[in-house]
């Protein structure tokens, strides 16, 4: 298992674009300091895709998201290829749906195939009104700009907020074939998945069964995705897609084959890293948060514990202040729910600068403010939390809460 | 129904004192502008009172939550006065609970009552260990300056990060009696109650048995402290009292009698207003948020939906923007735990410089950017959720996030 570059076009067989098409306000416009200008992208496959995807739980469903679980309920879990925006969200408007079912079609008849093979993702303000004139213009140039070896071009133009694009792949081998697994994400506000986080896709070359996509996408979401809070508010547009186009030439995996555990592995891998990098990158972010909770009795245990740590309003804040205010975590363990028994409870707090121990057994325990000056000013905090009372561990990533995240939130949609 | 002034002294017999005793760092110490530098106070009834107390949820319990709920037991349901502190919580430190023994000893001592009827509450950092030798030397003079008028002295020494003192008091008849319902409360962070809320104190020299308090107190508290979020994060140290002696000379109310009613209101009334309060003041915030949610199926899902929408830090944001993205509210609606149609879903934004329509059948409408930024530029937003399939309606109560709340936060301990 080793990184490697190219994000969704690591995999063999997959192409990828991405243009401005006048949806975002031109950098010179924006009064913003927008390092991105890229509005669209599409992204496909040379060969026919088996397909997984999971969507968020919010009871207001993203336009996208209605139009993508029709296609591939239709298409029988097939797909080709991908159709993304940023700035607006098509979602709580009366044509929402028809723009949506529209950008399929579009990127259907340019490139010669079903339109239920299409998935269709849009990220931005919510309730804005999509303008679907610069998309029908740019969907032929997307189509005629697919290329290898352009996965940046579409990384970048699902970013919204996000300060850097998300991608991340690794190679591996199964059966004696070279395969990848990449993908790419947008963060980085409006985060608290369930059972899915904003838009994500994940290409393979592996050829892997639905059933097992979908099993593998689970398993694996439940211990990343969703273990990651920026801010509490679950987005109506939440996407997770992972497309295997089997092109790497190795066996299928149809069942829990030792083949599925390399794949879960390498899958993990990836999502575990862009789970990182939108925590790192949520808004107005200056740390990451990384929370473990172990010796739990259980793994929803673990999940709530960790979790409820790195949601905490008033923990996020004192980290964004570099204070140890431990009371804090031992606060937000205590309201998570699930049921265990507090004084067992060991807490350290950690980076690369060193370790303060800051509570054992349920007690407070005297620590050095210098020392915890020192360790809490790198830009990368690890709270390990100990429960003491049995086997099962989980991570949960989040970011602390600064002006930025309030500044960029006091006015988002200008 | 009347306001009066008082507080928790408005009731006959209720005497209150407080003072600085060295907890707090003086006022010239701690560098921070600080306008209440009181930080013990007690407060005691002439006549032994009927009790009724609810507590945190959070697992992790103060020390003076433990005791306080070991000695209402004790006493069967009856106290005579409550001593609480600010700046130390006195909770997860291993002597904790001994030393909220000793504040309730120290008071009985001195009063010639039982230790069981003392109320003992503290509120400040979380693990820091409670100095008691400051409280040993300030009980006797707290005693001795026991007084009716002096509800400021104590409504101000529970204040931590709070900006005002809360207090709230009405007057009304029972059986010809004029009788009395009067309060205070602290906020003003980690502000999320479940089943009650922060410090708060109640008082009335209505006769009321201890079953009937419990009803009263367990209905109001659903309805007021329960739907009002600061910052998402339920404290450790959350109690609230209410405490009834008699004194008025009304007859004791004993079941679910026409007084009773009259009762419940009261209690309504000053729980709400200070349960507004409390949101007003929330740490950092510059705008009370008041959402409503009518026409739902029932009673918990217009709670929920109100409180999702108080809750979420991305709406929180958008006002202190003063930003009518209401695709935050849709959102927040959204992923709220509850089932219910979200295309009958009408909302509106409301101020008192008028109300701007921003949703009608879950659908966006337009409206006018000018009159929606008059209207949120207001200090008290009211937000309105017609869910249009039912007869139920409720409240919940939050602020906006601004940069103050995060800097509070950053730097909470010193």
């Amino acid at each position: 298992m080793e990184y490697t570059e190219g994000g969704i076009c690591a995999a063999k067989g997959f192409k990828a674009s991405g243009m401005y098409c006048g949806l975002k306000k031109s950098p010179a416009d924006s009064g913003k300091d927008i390092k991105h200008k890229n509005d669209i992208c599409l992204f496909a496959s040379d060969a026919l895709c088996n397909t997984a995807a999971v969507y968020t739980q919010n009871k207001v469903k993203g336009a996208p998201i209605i139009v993508t679980k029709k296609n591939l309920e239709k298409s029988g879990s097939k797909a080709f290829a991908v159709i993304a925006n940023s700035k607006y969200a098509n979602t709580c408007n009366a044509d929402s749906e028809e723009k949506a079912q529209e950008m399929c079609a579009l990127v259907a008849n340019e490139m010669g195939i079903n339109q239920e093979q299409v998935i269709v993702a849009s990220t931005g303000v919510i309730g804005q009104t999509l303008p679907i004139e610069p998309i029908r213009k740019a969907v032929p140039e997307l189509v005629k700009n697919l290329d290898y070896g352009k996965n940046l071009e579409a990384a970048t133009a699902i970013m919204t907020t996000d300060t850097v694009k998300k991608e991340y792949a690794v190679k591996f081998k199964i059966g004696g074939k070279e395969c990848a697994v990449g993908g790419m994400a947008k963060g980085s506000g409006m985060i608290h998945p369930n059972m899915a986080t904003t838009l994500n896709f994940i290409t393979t070359d592996c050829a892997v069964s639905v059933k097992m996509l979908e099993k593998a996408l689970g398993e694996i979401v439940k211990v990343t995705y969703n273990c990651l809070s920026i801010d509490g508010d679950t987005s109506t547009n939440d996407m997770v897609s992972l497309m295997a186009n089997g092109l790497a030439g190795s066996d299928e995996i149809a069942d829990e084959s030792e083949d599925f555990e390399i794949f879960k592995q390498a899958l993990c891998e990836v999502m575990t890293n862009l789970t990182r990098m939108l925590a790192k990158d949520g808004e107005g972010a200056s740390k990451l948060l990384e929370c473990t909770c172990s010796s739990a009795p259980d793994k929803d245990t673990a999940i709530t514990v960790a979790k409820s740590v790195v949601c905490s309003s008033l923990f996020k804040a004192a980290m964004f202040g570099e204070d140890a205010n431990w009371g804090r975590i031992a606060c937000a363990i205590g309201y998570a729910d699930a049921q265990f028994d507090i004084e067992k409870i060991d807490v350290d707090l950690r980076s690369k600068a060193g370790v303060i121990c800051v509570c054992r057994s349920g007690i407070g325990t005297p620590f050095s403010e210098e020392e915890a000056s020192r360790v809490l000013a790198e830009d990368e905090i690890y709270i390990d939390i100990n429960l003491n009372q049995g086997e099962e561990s989980a991570t949960a990533w989040g970011c602390d809460l600064t002006y930025d995240y309030v500044k960029i939130n006091g006015d988002y949609r200008t």
